[in-house]
């Protein structure tokens, strides 16, 4: 058998996301691992007519856009969809899953940063960083003032897959946090599996000094953290949402944090970006990021990663570790 | 043996800290513990007359004034020092060392929330956390601008008790982060060992996107990050230091910042407290906090709990965890 021989017989691959984005996400060394199991074309990304004739596997990613029937339509022999970057919301189509493509997500890839972030925010939190820094001018803080993180009380909104593996870090830390868990579709024995108490989320914001959201933006989790759950917080509080903004009413927050009484750490708003001016980027007991918790810079290439791993199972005949199903889907960021 | 009998045959231990620390330090559970042990005699935290008569072993934290000549000549029987706090400069003297008291410090226990305060903070300035939200109103930053943590270079200035454990950790990170060693007492080999590179300290602060301070404060350590060291630091790099604030050359640190070129987080500083108004407090990329890394609050029990063991050890006669010796102390912080 010819190498050319051997090379017909590799499957298509097309790879469609900005340019910008495919360098970072897959650069040489994986688009080099990618070519001994797949006849691999990169098209931009937008769907030039033919661009899918031929492919039986599609690696999109940012700026890809969604897989309408029409654009199936063009693609007779796709078979499989690895995207890679985190949700595949705004990929899929009612044609896509009527025609069975297979759709796998390196959402998994993007968690890790995601919970990196969160848990260095939970330990900022646990000692009331901004607080203690918003109040330095005001006079060095007595003993009894000072909080520390040992046995404080952690509320986790959502057993996502980013909010079970913050839950792990926090049950595995030596400050031996209790860990409260709402979520309506997990079971006390999943949560006590997990180490943490399935609490009604009222318990969960009296009951807990910090409180990190891991919830996916649903039509039932928008505006979840209302004036009335923000208000159980206990004096001295935080709120963390490394999620999706829309979950926390965005006023009721503002209320609650111009008091002084609560701190909040937000990577994620309602809108976002806020609005210049903002009073919530001028609160000294708030800080408000610009959505950087998240694969960027160096840790996109782990999307490409995944992404690779992924059409390296595919062809294999191996089972897809990242595999999102429509009905998964509707329960998912 | 009647109960009695056995009791008298129990080594005397006096407690010396002040009143409010010792409810944190040796809280009831801690005192029964010990109470099977020796006989313990709490005695404020002041050295009255005849207060350290049967004393064979005193348990010091915060408060204990220092064991001078005059103290030690009313502590005939004194044999061990337990100091339910960090670091024991302030209590030891040439007298004891010369009595050949034993001295153990519970600096270990306090190095937890020191280890966890800089990683949180290393993670948050690996993708520029304050730089991020300091710049939100300015625009949403474009995926060039965004730095992940994946392979970037952490310099670690001072192989201490804290220094070798966020190494440890760092090393262990799942970002794959490269470590660099600045520490005149550690071989290239130990540093190997720790996982990090030795480097001189020029290197470490061209080379390094982040630096955190681990050093003791001594006289060679005293303005060791001066002006030319801190130019050395990347653009967009950042200073940690959650270990003694002269090591580092504030007005070279202000001026540095007031550029925006690096940010900074600082638990400690030079003077501490700042003076109100310090242009390092309203600067948007710089963080000071009130010296929180330390055990504080509910971890301020975890001192107690060292020491307990560290009685409990020396009542058995085995080898203490903790001990300091008059050599050592040299290069603590």
């Amino acid at each position: 058998m010819t190498a050319r021989a051997k090379c017909s017989e590799l499957p298509g691959a097309v790879c469609v996301m900005s340019p910008g984005a495919a360098d970072l996400v897959l650069p040489k060394e994986l688009r080099e691992r990618l070519a001994s199991h797949v006849r691999l074309v990169s098209r931009g990304d937008r769907f030039q007519a033919g661009a899918l004739a031929d492919a039986e596997i599609l690696i999109s990613g940012w700026g890809c856009p969604r897989l309408t029937a029409d654009v199936l339509a063009e693609a007779p022999r796709l078979k499989a969809v690895m995207h890679a970057a985190g949700t595949v919301k705004s990929l899929v189509s009612d044609a896509l899953w009527e025609r069975g493509i297979v759709v796998s997500s390196a959402a998994d890839a993007n968690a890790g940063p995601v919970v990196s972030q969160t848990l260095a925010l939970i330990t900022l939190a646990a000692r009331r960083t901004l607080a203690m820094a918003a109040g330095y001018a005001g006079g060095w803080p007595a003993t009894a003032d000072r909080r520390g993180a040992d046995g404080l009380t952690v509320g986790i909104i959502g057993a996502s897959r980013i909010g079970r593996r913050v839950i792990t870090e926090l049950v595995r830390a030596d400050a031996g946090y209790e860990v409260l868990l709402y979520d309506p579709y997990v079971t006390d024995e999943e949560a006590r599996g997990l180490g943490a108490h399935r609490v009604p989320l009222a318990e969960l914001c009296r009951r807990s000094q910090v409180v990190s959201v891991h919830a996916p933006q649903l039509r039932e989790t928008t505006g979840l953290l209302g004036s009335g759950m923000l208000a159980l917080l206990p004096d001295g509080g935080a709120l963390i949402n490394t999620a999706r903004g829309a979950i926390v009413d965005t006023d009721a927050l503002t209320r609650e944090c111009a008091t002084g009484r609560i701190e909040a750490y937000l990577d994620v708003t309602d809108p976002e970006p806020l609005p210049p001016g903002h009073p919530l980027l001028s609160l000294p007991n708030v800080l408000v990021t610009p959505h950087i918790a998240g694969a960027q810079g160096s840790e996109i290439r782990r999307l490409g990663e995944y992404a690779t791993a992924e059409v390296v199972r595919w062809v294999s005949g191996e089972p897809l570790l990242g595999e999102v199903t429509r009905e998964a889907l509707a329960r998912l960021a």
